[in-house]
C-alpha cells in the first residue's frame, strides 16, 4: 500500500460542493412512506443453534415497497430488560451469512440486527437470502452500482436505503430493544448505508460509519481504477451519452447530501491506503456529517482500515452513547 | 497462450455422457409457446443513418413472457425479393451496439437481424438497450450466469434462449425476408445461443457457433479459471450447498442437449488456446451436434477464435445453405 | 479458482509413503521433555474489554524451552463447573489478535484458548505479541519456512510445535478446564500445527485440522506456485545444494508422519481449488490418519475452504466430542 | 480506468514549446520527393469475395523508396461518378487485414483506401502483407519504435509516413476518385499518421485523427508506463547514452510539428483514461493543429476511445467536408 | 516456481522423433560457405578501460553474408602462449554489453571471445552494437523470432547461426589462440545457439548449453505461455494460414536437428521450473545430443537455472576438455 | 517505467528536515567500541577456485557483538605491494554468493573485500552463508526490515551496520591492503549500508553509494507500493499503535543522518524510474551528505541504475580516489 490520495492536511480541509437534486427530500420522503405503508410486521424466528451465549433469530420483515429482506437478529442470553441496539449494514457482495459471523455486539451486551443486502451475498464470502425482485432495469454493468442507474425511482440503492431505514424500524419495534437506544453501522457499503440511514432516520443514538462506500461518486470514477466504484465507469465507457443521466441519478444516493442531514453522533474511520474507498469521497462525507463526529485514521491501511481496533473502538464509543 | 486442454485427437473423440433432465423437451416447449402466445408484432422503425449501401430498422419483437427486445435488421439497399436471412446472437456482456457496428452480412447480400441480449450491453465495448425486467431473483454473483439459476423457470438464458427463438420468428415473418432461408449464428455466448436455438427451432438453414460458451457447465467450472463461467464458480463458492441445485437448473440450458436436438448444417469453430470457452466443451456440444457438421480448428488462437478467418469460411457456407 | 490437483476420487485413495527418520519419536520425546522441564506455570491475567458475556485473560504460558508464549482465554460468562475447552492455532501471518477476534468458541459454551504463533503477526492482519527469540538461524527466506531449515534442532516449527504442545499442558491444567475434554482446531497453519500436536499429544477429545498446511512438503514444493510453500523452494532457488538437507529437516515436522500417530476423532476439511495446501497434500495426510475420521470436501472452494460452514460442521462435531 | 493524466480544463491549455530541428521541411521534402521519383503505377487487382455491396480491390503502391506496400480498396458497387475518398491508416501493431474487416466507409457511400503498414500485422489480430525490406537497422527494442531511431533517415517512421504520403497519392490517381475530395484518418498510430500527413499533403478535405499516437514523445515516456511509447524506455534503459540521439530522431517524426503544418479541417478524439496515448501528448497536437478543429473528449473511455460514437461522428464530420 | 512439464524419469526418456527437411545439411553448407567466402579479416582493436588483469579487444568481424558483427575479445593478461579459448553466445534481448560484463572465463585464464547478436542488445539488460542490416522481411511480431519466418533463406537465425560460426572461426584465426582448443557455451538463446554451432562447426574440444532455447519448437508453442516462444504463437494467432510454413522453417533451426550432428563433449544444464524453456524442450536436444555429454538438473530453479553454481560446473568441464 | 517521483528539478533541490534522535553519536558509538571489544582477528582462508587471474580468501570476521560474519577476499595475483582496497555491501536479499560473481574489482586492480549480509542469502539470487543468531525479536514482517524494529537496540539494521564498520576493519587490518586507501560502495541495500559507513568510519578515501535504500524511510512508506519498503507498510498496518515507535527507531538507521556526517568523497547514482528506492529518499541523503560529491541520474532507468555504466563511474572514480 502507499497514500492513494492527497495528505492528510488537505484532506482534513475538503469539504467539496454538494450536488444535490431540489426534490432530494420529497423524493426520499416520499419513497419511505410508501415503504412504510406496503409494510407488514417484521417475523422473529427463532433459529436453532449451537450457540449457548446468544438467541438468534431468522428475521424477514417488509423492505422496500413491503418486499420481504432476511436478517439476524441476536440477543444475549443472559441479559435482561430492553436493551440496546446495533443495526449492522453488510460490506459489497456480501450476504448475511451465517449467525455465527455475527458474534461481536451481542458479546457486548447488545441487541443486534444484521439486515441482508437485497441480491448480494454470492460474491465468494458472506452467503445472502435476499431477492432483489424487481430490480433488474435496463442494462447493467456486472454488479449493482449500476442497476437501475438511469433513473432515480429505479437505482438499486433506493431499494437497498429503504430496506435500511425499514430495518431500523424492525429493531425499533421489537420488544426487547430499547426504542431509543439504536446505533447503526457498517464498513465500506455498510458504511455507505450507515451515512444514508444517518440522514433518513430520526433519534439515533449513534452513527458508526467505516471506510464508507456511495460518497462523492463523481470524484471517485476520476480517481481510483478499484471496483465496485469501477461499475460506474465500465457503465459510462459503453453509454458514452449517460454521463449526466448516471450522476443526476447518483446525487439522489450520495453520502455527502445524506451527511449533511444526519443529527446523531458519529464515530468514522478512514484509511489512508485505502484505493477503494478513497480517503477524499470518506472526507467529502465527514466532512459535511451535521453531528457531532469524530474519525479514526489508519495511516498504513487499506480499505480493510482498522479491523478489531475500529471494533475497540467502537465499543467504547457504544459505551458512551447507548450506555 | 498455449493449450489448454487435451490434445486434439482426444478432443475430436471425446461425446461425455450427458445430464439431461426427464421434462427437458416439455419445459422448453411450455417456454416457447407461452412466449408466443405473449407476443405482438415485432416493429421495424426506419433508423436514419449516413450509411447508402444498406436500410437500418429499428427492431422492437415480443420475446420471453412478450416483453420487448431490441434489435437491429439491416437489408442491402439494391437486393430485390425475399432475401436469406442471418440471425445473429451477441457475445457476454456485449449489447446489439450501434448500426454500423454490423456490416458484414448485408454487405454478402444477405438481409441481417442482430438481437440484443436483454440486461447486457453495458460491459465495456457494444452497447445495449433491452432491460431484464423482471428478472434478478435471489442473491447472484455479479454478471448474469447465476441470475435464478436456482429455479430453471426464473433462469436468466430461460430468457434469452426464448428471446432468440422469438427474434428467429420475428426475422421469418418480415415480408423481405425468405422463411425458408434462415441462418444463425454467433460467438461465445452468441454460440451458445446459437445451438440451443438449433435444438429449438425447426426448419433452419444453416447453424454457426463459433467458439461457443454456455456448453459442458460442469467440466468448464472445474477447469478453467476464467470468467464468465468463473460466475458459477464464485457462486457455488458461497452457496456450497446448492451445488446439485444449480448443475439441476444447468442441465435445462445445456448445450450438448440441445445440440442432439439439432438438424440443420453447422459450421462450427474452435480455438486449441481459449480458456474462456475450453475446447473440450465445444467438442462436447460438437461431438453430439446431431446435424451435418463441420468444424474449423484454429490452434493458435485463444478465445477470439478465427475472427475475419471464420468469417471468410461462414460466408463460404452461407453460399451453400442460403444461396 | 479451478480444480488445482487430482481428481476427487484419485485423491480419495491418495496414501503416499511417508519418509520418515529413523529417531522421530526420539526426537519429539526429548523435545517436548526438556520443554516441560523447563516450563513455568501459565499465567492468565483478567483482561478488561468492554464484553459482557465472556471473560478474557491474557495468557503467558512457558513454550519451548521456556520461552514465554502469549495467547488468549476466554471463558463464557454465565457458565458454570468445569468446562470443554478448544485449543487453536493460527493460519500463517497471523497471531493471537484482540480477544474480540475469538468469540466463536466461548459462544457455543466451550472455553477457548488462542494459542498465539511466535514471531508471526505481522502480516498485515492479525496483530502477533510473541518473539521468537533465538530464532534466526541461517540465512533464510523471507518469512518462516525456512528459518533454521537445515538442522532439525534449529528449525522454527520445532519451537511452533512444542509450543503447542504446552498450550494444551496449560489449558488442560486451568482450574475451569476438563482436562479430559480437550478438543483442537485450526486452520491452514493452524490445521498443521493441529495434526503435529494430534501425534504428539495423548487423550485429546477431538482434532480439527482445516485445508492443512505444513503436510507432504516435497509435492507441495513440486506442485504449487503459491506461498507460504514457495519459501521453500526460494529457498532452495538459491542454496541448490541443500535439497536433502531441507526435506531431511522437513521429515520431522511432516503432518504424514504426526497423523499417523493420531488417536483421536477428527473432522477435517479440504478445498478442491486451493492451491495454497493443495488437496493431494491434505489427503496424504489424512489417509494416513490413525484416528476416526471425517473430511468435509469443498469442491468450488480455494483456500478460504467452508468458512462458518466449516464451523458449524465442527459445532456439531464437538457436541458429539466434547458434550 | 481512472484520469490518468491533468483535469481537462489544464488539458485544454496545454501548447508545449515545440522542439523542431531546423531541417525539418527539408528532410520532408526531400523524403518525399524521392519516394515520387522512385514511384510506380500502384496496381489495383480485382479481388474475389463473397460480397455483393462492395468491389474490393487488392492494392500495390509505390511507398518510400519506391518499395510495394499493399492494401484494400473498396468501393461501393451501385455508386457511379467520382467519388469522394477516405484513406485508413491502421493502429499500431495490425495489417491490412482482410477486406471484410472494412466495411464502414464503402457503407456510407465512399471510396475507401486502406493502407497496409510495412513489418507490422503479426501482432495477434489484423493480418499484414507488406515487408519493411531494408529496415530493421542497428538493435532494436522488440517492436518498431526504435528500429534505426539513431537516425532520422533510417528510423521506421520515415518509411511509413512516406508511404502513408504515396498512399493519398494512389487513392488521388484512381479513376473513380474525386482527387478534390479526400479525407484521412485512423486510430492510435493510424492517428499519429493522419497527423503526419496532414503537415505533409496538400489539399485534403478532412483529418480525423483518433487517440493519435506518435505525438510529445518526450513527455509521453516519463508519464505511462504503456506499450508502445514504453519501447522507447526500455530502449533508453539500455542504451543509455543514445538520449539526446533518440530525441533528436523524433522531433522529425513528432505530430506537433506536423500539426502545426496542417491546414485541413480535422475532427479529432481524445480519451481521458487513456494511458496509452496519454490526453496530454494528444491535446500538445491538438492545440498546436493549425486547421480548423474540433475534439471529441471520451472522459470516461480508455484507449479504445469512443469507438462506434467516434465512428458516427465522423461520418457526420465526412457529410460535411465531403459531401 | 514449480513444476512445469513431466516428471523428470520421463524427461529423461523423451527423446522425440525429429523433423528435419531433407535439404538440411545441403541447406547449412552453403550457407557457411558463403559467409566465409564473402567474409574479411576480423578486425581486433584494443580498447582502452580501467582493468588491470585483462588486455580487452574491440572485435568486428565477418558474418552473414560477410556483415559487421561486433564482439569482445580478453585475453588474461599475464598468460603467454596460445591460450584455449571460450566463444560464448547471449542470452535473448542482450548484446554484447561493456566489457567489465565479461570477466568469468578470462579470469580463470581462457582468451574469451563474446559474440554480439545482430539486432538485439536494446532489451532493458545487456546493450547491442551489431545491426541487422537487411533482416527485417515480410510482417513479424514484435521481438525476433519471427523475423523472415515464412522463408528458410531469410529467417533470422540463419543470420545468428552463421555469425556463430564465423566467430568460432574469428576466434581460431587469431595468434594468441589455441585453435584445437575451442569450447563454446552460453545460456538460453545463447544455449540454443551452442547447440546450432556443435552440429556445424568441426573439432570442438567442448559444448556448454545452458537451459538452452531454440530446440522443439512446436511442444515449445503449445505448452508455455512464456515469451520469446510465445512470439510464435502470436504471429501464428494472426497469420492462421501459416502454420506449416512456419514450423518448415523452423525445422532448419532446431536444436533437435543440430544436436544430433554434434561430436563434441557437452555439459548442459536444465531447471525443472523453466517455462521459458520447458524441459522437456531441452531434453529432446540433449536426448538427441550425439556426443559424449552430461547434464545438470536444477530442480528448484527457473529459467535462471544454475548461475554461479553451474559456471562452476563448466570451469571444471572445461578444466578437463581444455586443460 | 515512468517518471516515479518529483521532477529532477525539484528533486536537486529536496533536502528535507532531518529527525534525529539526541543520543544518535552516543548510541553508534558505543555500539560500534562494543563490537570492537568483543572482536577476534579476521580469518582469511585461502578458497580453491579455477580462477589463474586471482587469489581468493574465505574471510570470517567478527561483526556487531563479535559474532561470525563471512565474506570473500580476492586479490589480484599479479599485483605487488599493498593494494587499495573496495569494500562492497550487497543488495537486499543477497548473500556473498560464489567468488566468481565477484570479478569486477580485483580485474581492476584493486583488493576486493566483500561482506556477507547475516541472515540474508536465500532470496533466489546470490547464496548467503551468516547467520543472523540472536536476531529474531519480536513479531516481523517476513522479510529483515521490521527485525525487531521496536527498539534501536535490538534492531536488525544495527548488528548489519556494525558488521560493515568491521569489515572495514577487517580490510584495512589485512596486510596486502593499504588502509589509507579504502573505498566502500554497494547498491540498494549496499549502497544505503555504505551511505551508513560513510558516517561511521573517518578516513575512507571513497565511498559510492548506488541507487540507496535505507533513507528517508517515512516518505518511502508513503509513496511507494514496492518492496522492501513494503515490509514497513505491512507491518505498521497490522501494529497500528506503533507508528511512531517504529520511526523513532528507523530514525537511528536513516541514511539522511549518516550522510550529514560523512566526510569523504562520494559517487552517487539515482534512477528516476526506480520505485524501489524512489529519487526523493535518494535525494534527501545526497543532498544532505557533506563530502564532496556527484551523482548520475539514469533518467530512464529502475532500481537497475545503471549497471555496467555505473560501474564504468566508479572505475573513473576510483582512479581518482585510488590510484
Amino acid at each position: 500500500g502507499m497514500f492513494v490520495d492527497w495528505p492528510l492536511e488537505q484532506l482534513q480541509e475538503y469539504r467539496p460542493d454538494r450536488v444535490e437534486p431540489a426534490d432530494f427530500d420529497a423524493f426520499w420522503k416520499s419513497t419511505v412512506e410508501q415503504a412504510r405503508a406496503a409494510g407488514t410486521e417484521p417475523r422473529f424466528e427463532p433459529h436453532p443453534t449451537r450457540l449457548k451465549t446468544v438467541d438468534v433469530f431468522d428475521v424477514t420483515f417488509a423492505g422496500f415497497a413491503g418486499q420481504p429482506v432476511r436478517g439476524w437478529f441476536l440477543l444475549p442470553k443472559h441479559a435482561e430488560g430492553p436493551l440496546p441496539c446495533v443495526v449492522e449494514y453488510i460490506g459489497y457482495g456480501g450476504g448475511r451469512g451465517l449467525p455465527h459471523d455475527w458474534l461481536h455486539y451481542s458479546a457486548a451486551g447488545y441487541a443486534h440486527f444484521v439486515m441482508d443486502t437485497r441480491g448480494q451475498g454470492s460474491g465468494g464470502y458472506l452467503v445472502g437470502d435476499t431477492p432483489d425482485p424487481d430490480g433488474s432495469g435496463g442494462p447493467q454493468t456486472p454488479g449493482f452500482m449500476t442497476r437501475g442507474v438511469t433513473d432515480p425511482q429505479h437505482y438499486y440503492y433506493r431499494r437497498v436505503f429503504t430496506d435500511a431505514v425499514r430495518a431500523v424500524d424492525a429493531a425499533r419495534g421489537h420488544e426487547r430493544v430499547d426504542p431509543e437506544r439504536i446505533a447503526i453501522g457498517g464498513g465500506s457499503q455498510g458504511g455507505g448505508i450507515t451515512i444514508a440511514v444517518s440522514g433518513l432516520v430520526e433519534g439515533l443514538a449513534g452513527v458508526m460509519p467505516d471506510v464508507p462506500f456511495l460518497c462523492h461518486y463523481r470524484r471517485a470514477t476520476e480517481i481510483t481504477n478499484a471496483f465496485p466504484y469501477q461499475e460506474i465507469v465500465t457503465y459510462l465507457k459503453t453509454h458514452r451519452d449517460h454521463v449526466d443521466t448516471v450522476f443526476d441519478t447518483l446525487s439522489y444516493f450520495d453520502g455527502v447530501n445524506f451527511a449533511t442531514r444526519a443529527t446523531a453522533p458519529a464515530n468514522f474511520s478512514v484509511a489512508l491506503m485505502d484505493d477503494v474507498c478513497p480517503p477524499s469521497t470518506v472526507y467529502a462525507a465527514y466532512n459535511h456529517y451535521a453531528g457531532r463526529k469524530a474519525i479514526n485514521v489508519w495511516p498504513y491501511n487499506g480499505h480493510e482500515g482498522g479491523l478489531a481496533y475500529q471494533k475497540a473502538s467502537h465499543l467504547e464509543f457504544l459505551a458512551e452513547v447507548l450506555g
